[in-house]
């Protein structure tokens, strides 16, 4: 393919960052043992740690699904309920895995810009019915930070919403597939986002910022570690040659480029949208507070992108735009010219 | 660690060949469709078309207890029964993944050599109480090919069982973990070993030979496939970046470097069963047919090697050595010396 | 207990028709096989025919839970989506039976009248993402008749349910719990409410209108009929002596005092609504077409009732009188009496 | 039909005591609580606690595939291990139920006189690897009371069984489907056969000693209790009306009516037995410990039963005669001589 393609279309579309090429390469070197019982396991664990300022165990996978769902499934019980938001990603996109790894219910709560509400979520939980067995009971609240739509829970709205969880007796899971856009548009600490909000456990993500299928699944209470080496087998995740994986997660926290990287993609998503958002009929569908810019657009303007060299999703008459970290000037500028043309010709 | 360390606890501790991890290098220019949507996907399907002579459809996945998992789901119903040998893989090592994909039970039936035996089979079929509802109903055929004791089914033996299976009404899923093995020892085509006998799907290991965590679920049958991704997805086995993974897959078939290190794996082995059979107290669990070893030593034997800079994996009484393409002359040499002279000091 | 109790709590809570009881007693003669497969079942099964006017073929069992759990389970594949409104009885009491069952997620819509729509279930099924593995794919819609707050849908309604969930790929279930109470408010025959509306499988409940613990899957579709022996006996649904079972649904349908006694207690619902709505600060929750009544009422008549002798249950702010045929007209009196005393002193 | 058939399919043919369906009918008066909320229940409670000398906690339910898989669920997690013989009930005729409920896997172990055998236990149970995340752990032990081919197990057996499987730190579950049986032939308490030799529930099943789909699960743990509910309204185990189930069980261990119809049940076997045993070609499969009695006969007798008005299984080349407390003479006196006669003309 000769002519340039401009792919909004995710994160996940981009390749690996050259330090992490390098890391896989590097544990190509001798023997390991398998199924994550090796150096480099170890030693991501001690970055992990180091990175969250306090004893972790984390564990490595390939799929933000099956790291979502291990995760929950570590939490609650077959008769229970997680407690999501009804845009959640493990709510819309990961067709059933979370209920199938749990045996549990999702229950879907609506809310504002995307986000859980705790008051929203307090009644809901004052109405679960507790202790009677026609009801599924809430074993778990499940934050997503950042949004499938890009917005941001600041760590006071995280605390929250967990103050809530927990005064109803349930754990807080935070599926952080996008944690480092997170992390680098709140200016906060990975601990200051997490387990000081009262997060139990988190999925990190790095294959949408860098990585090659590397996942992590971060507990911060021991407790609830002991089962996951068995559902995650259970679950086939765990890994013949995990050290791969561990590797790149080791590699991925050791120094700054993966907040460095996030930055960039989200100031590549800012940046659209200060280009975008004034035209007419051009509006935002949710506020732009890392890489991902929802808008709605006239008819003229979808149909001069879809002639042109793009690629972007479309989610009912709505479209997404995903920045990566890489993503090339001309692209965007390429992008914001068609629309304006379109609508200002 | 500076003194050398000879590890033959399984053929997964070793790392990728050069040719895999060049492939993983060239997988990453350029932006790609997530979730196997993408170039590499497509042209590792060609591939395997071209390796198996038909048409095939091939799904890249990162675990084996996966690969089995999904492809059992798509052959067994929840109330229904997947026929193996009692030392099957899914039977004893992947903590009930088969069980949990499918809700079907595992009907374990014993036979010689760790192998399903076509007349066992056939008296467990007819005893099954087909249309009884309180009996689960067979559907599926797991044979595990090379066992994982290290024997092998000839094609004859494969068609033997899968006849009996289809004659009652089963479909036929090989595991492949070691698929190279089986065919370098056979000396058949891929193909002869597997539809052409009457396998409808095979999950195919890459990763115990030269891979990165690199397995494909290939399916013979089109309507077989149509489940698949979702089954897949649900399980959490869907790769975000599957180019990854087809990019191995796609170059671990382009030539016949695969076979080269099976072939070279599996006379390691053969090498030391002949330098150690014939020694007294050391007898063979199993005949060694691909790279696999199992032996009955003496308790000096065991202590001898338990002092030296030796990896290898007990199984209650017996001792587990399995080679790798790469293993060390010097490894072999010095795992020899070390028993033999326990033996005969 | 020697003073009165009126008991408003549920259909329930009240005992066996007098000829039910006697059916009971007439099965109890000689030995029959187990398992659903002796005279009693055959004869209900020809009774049902002649009752829906064409072949049907009915699974007897014990649970209205399990009953619809297992008309779902023939329907609903793993990854499967089961519509329904977000106030039907298996999305919100019956603690994850249906997904337990299925595998399926429950799909939950908003409606008025607790009913579902044909245009908003049209709309959520064209954006379901037919075909995309990320996504739940949609199987089943499930329509509860009568609604849980006793709202009636009319054939013309059920039919163009059906007509959009057959567009769109899908089977359809009715949860007939109270089935009686809506074939008598509706005036129609069962097939007019059910079959020839487009209804594949029907959950008749016998247990709220005078059996014990009698319950009734029946098939409209004979493909769908041929997996529920299994899927029963896996979900513990088989009856030992089912004869009891089948001996009860053969007498209930065998003339016409099932639909007697629900038009009764149907009457006395309305007699309450007449009675009570118009009062200051009395509003109906939903409204009053079969024989359950939703009230909001004044906190003065709540508190009034819960000092006097009658049982019923809370949801939240409102609350629910569910009305049997034998219902005491002294104990309705009552309780007219107790609100509007406490309401108009 | 108006010739004589005689039944000895199972125990499950006959029909109800007389003071059972006297316990239903009295049930019937006034109204209750729904889902075993309700005073039969409490009732039913106490008459158990009384029976077992101490605090039970009882849940009624009608199926004995689902006493046994509500049992095990709340012994075993989704990747557990439940040891039981390779004859067991759970493992051959539930159609896979216990492993759906648990989302454990069944370990059927061989053992004389279809028992389990306390040293092949320990054996297995070393070799299980506890703690290896690629191995189902082990949760549960079942011991079915009596086996399905209708041996018994002493207390003293039953102890040293329990003591393994604690010592190896696994659950004990009964299933006593035909408790009574074993009881009457024991001659010990109901106490001195469970939770004194270390049961933690059992499974009592009334249902085939003349009750109607009347089951228990019998906890002797309360902190086993806890999840019970729920896992039997997830599993549509929880009865509407419970209290008819509750009531038949409260009445049938209210006296000793229960053990004299199994004791007279038990006799009739042994009975046949003694006037069969001996015959040329007559071999029992199986000691006659209680009510049933597992033949291999010659083809002439074979042949000469099913020309006659006998119903009886067939497994394999064994037939089974199972006898019931109200079995008729005339019947045990024609099955004797029918096959007398064909063996010895």
């Amino acid at each position: 393919m000769n002519e340039p393609l401009y792919d909004f279309r995710s994160d996940n579309v981009g390749g690996a960052a050259p330090e992490i090429l390098e890391a896989i390469i590097a544990a190509n070197a001798g023997t390991a043992a398998p199924y994550g019982d090796d150096e480099h396991t170890r030693r991501m664990n001690e970055r992990f740690a180091a990175l969250f300022e306090r004893d972790v165990q984390v564990f490595p996978l390939s799929s933000g699904t099956g790291s979502n769902s291990v995760a929950l499934a570590a939490l609650a019980n077959p008769y229970g309920a997680v407690y999501c938001h009804q845009s959640a990603h493990i709510n819309v996109y990961e067709c059933g895995a979370p209920e199938f790894f749990t045996g549990a219910k999702l229950v879907a709560l609506p809310g504002d810009a995307f986000k859980l509400d705790p008051v929203t979520l307090d009644d809901a939980l004052a109405l679960a019915g507790r202790g009677n067995p026609t009801r599924v009971q809430p074993f778990a609240l499940n934050i997503t930070q950042p949004t499938d739509f890009g917005t941001l829970y600041s760590p006071t709205e995280v605390t929250a919403l967990c103050d809530v969880a927990h005064r109803h007796g349930l754990r807080v899971h935070m599926d952080g597939a996008r944690f480092a856009n997170a992390v680098a548009a709140l200016g906060c600490s990975p601990a200051d986002l997490t387990w000081r909000c009262g997060v139990d456990v988190l999925s990190l993500g790095a294959t949408k910022n860098g990585a090659i299928n590397a996942e992590a699944v971060v507990v911060f209470d021991p407790a609830l570690a002991r089962e996951i080496p068995f559902r995650m087998k259970r679950g086939g995740q765990v890994l013949s040659k995990a050290r791969f994986v561990s590797a790149q997660l080791e590699r991925y926290v050791a120094d700054d480029h993966w907040l460095e990287r996030a930055r960039l993609a989200n100031s590549h998503a800012a940046s659209l949208a200060r280009q975008l958002v004034g035209l007419p009929g051009v509006a935002l569908v949710a506020p732009v507070e890392v890489n991902m810019l929802f808008l709605r657009m006239p008819d003229a303007a979808v149909a001069a992108l879809d002639r042109g060299p793009f690629r972007y999703y479309k989610l009912g008459r709505d479209a997404r735009f995903v920045c990566r970290h890489d993503q090339e000037a001309a692209g965007m500028d390429a992008l914001v010219r068609c629309i304006r043309e379109a609508i200002l010709p």
